[in-house]
């Protein structure tokens, strides 16, 4: 399969591309990095970018970006930082990437745990990841050609834990090995509308 | 109580006024109608009507626009109109509400029965409903003074069967009155983070 990876040089994306790169040609994206540049809060970039790589079989986005903060402090523009950028950024690569996309091929975006465990500062984090989530059940029942789309909802990444555990007082984490694995399970399996946790 | 209504014309809003206009002081607030003129997607406006009200027991909202068309035809544009109007206008509401609550107030926002049970051309339905849920959970942990906020999540109304049920082949509808209910749970019980689903 040919698969689009965004948001590769992240700590999911790295191990996505390992473990997806081991039977896949793999193009990887990246506002900073990769082959291909890309802004997904940018329509005509994310256009570029489809055009470039051309035909897929599967599109994978591990990025974009939320606000934390206090919600007693948060104001609309900040809670819409992650309106903008993990939702509609991953929902704008999935309206233009089924355009793309060969007949059978997925779509897999990123959620996180915080959708069903929320924490303190992560009320837009939890809005968004569920949005995430219900955008794939939403889209699923509509996308042709045996198109399928999924999310992959990981809890904290063990490579993380020094950045983040402080957040997520007493939740377990996932090495991001495993939570490649769901990836996988999205872009090789069968199932749509899907959301794959891993925690 | 004095219960600040907002999308108060509308067929829950009647309902709602209804049923908690028995035993509370209801202020009625809308973008063509009511005691107060608001624009939820309007920042100023919200901050004008808040000021106007003043101190508030509950803030209850059952507005908001979203954007019903085919997922194959779908733009970010279009997409964003569900973020920008039913989920930011919504979350905006709460976020400047908050302040003007008082002690042990509540929050009710509206979401849908399409964030569980999607339907052709929903697709941004199903996400904005799924992030209103999701936010009233993250936000839920979050607030102080014994602040609460819930979402109510009914299926279509049978008062807007004539319009909405081509849309829905064969889900069931429930009367408006039933679905009043459960704003009437909301604001008048003590749970907090819920969505309370009307089917």
């Amino acid at each position: 399969m040919k698969v689009l990876l965004i948001g590769a040089s992240g700590a999911i994306g790295r191990a996505v591309h390992q473990r997806l790169g081991q039977q896949h040609e793999v193009l990887t994206a990246g506002r900073h990095s990769g082959q291909f540049r890309v802004d997904i809060t940018d329509q005509a970039s994310v256009r570029r970018l489809l055009a470039e790589v051309g035909p897929i079989d599967a599109l994978v986005s591990t990025t974009g970006d939320v606000h934390f903060g206090p919600l007693a402090e948060m104001t609309d523009e900040q809670f819409n930082v992650g309106l903008q950028g993990k939702l509609l950024g991953q929902v704008r690569l999935a309206l233009l990437g089924q355009h793309v996309l060969r007949n059978g091929g997925s779509i897999t975006l990123t959620a996180g745990i915080v959708s069903r465990e929320p924490i303190r500062l992560g009320a837009n984090a939890t809005a968004v990841n569920a949005a995430i989530e219900g955008f794939a059940r939403g889209a699923a029942i509509e996308l042709p050609r045996g198109m399928r789309i999924n999310v992959v909802s990981p809890a904290v990444l063990t490579e993380s834990l020094a950045a983040y555990g402080p957040y997520m007082p007493g939740m377990e984490s996932v090495p991001a090995e495993r939570v490649a694995l769901a990836y996988q399970r999205s872009v090789e399996g069968a199932q749509t509308g899907r959301t794959y946790f891993v925690e």
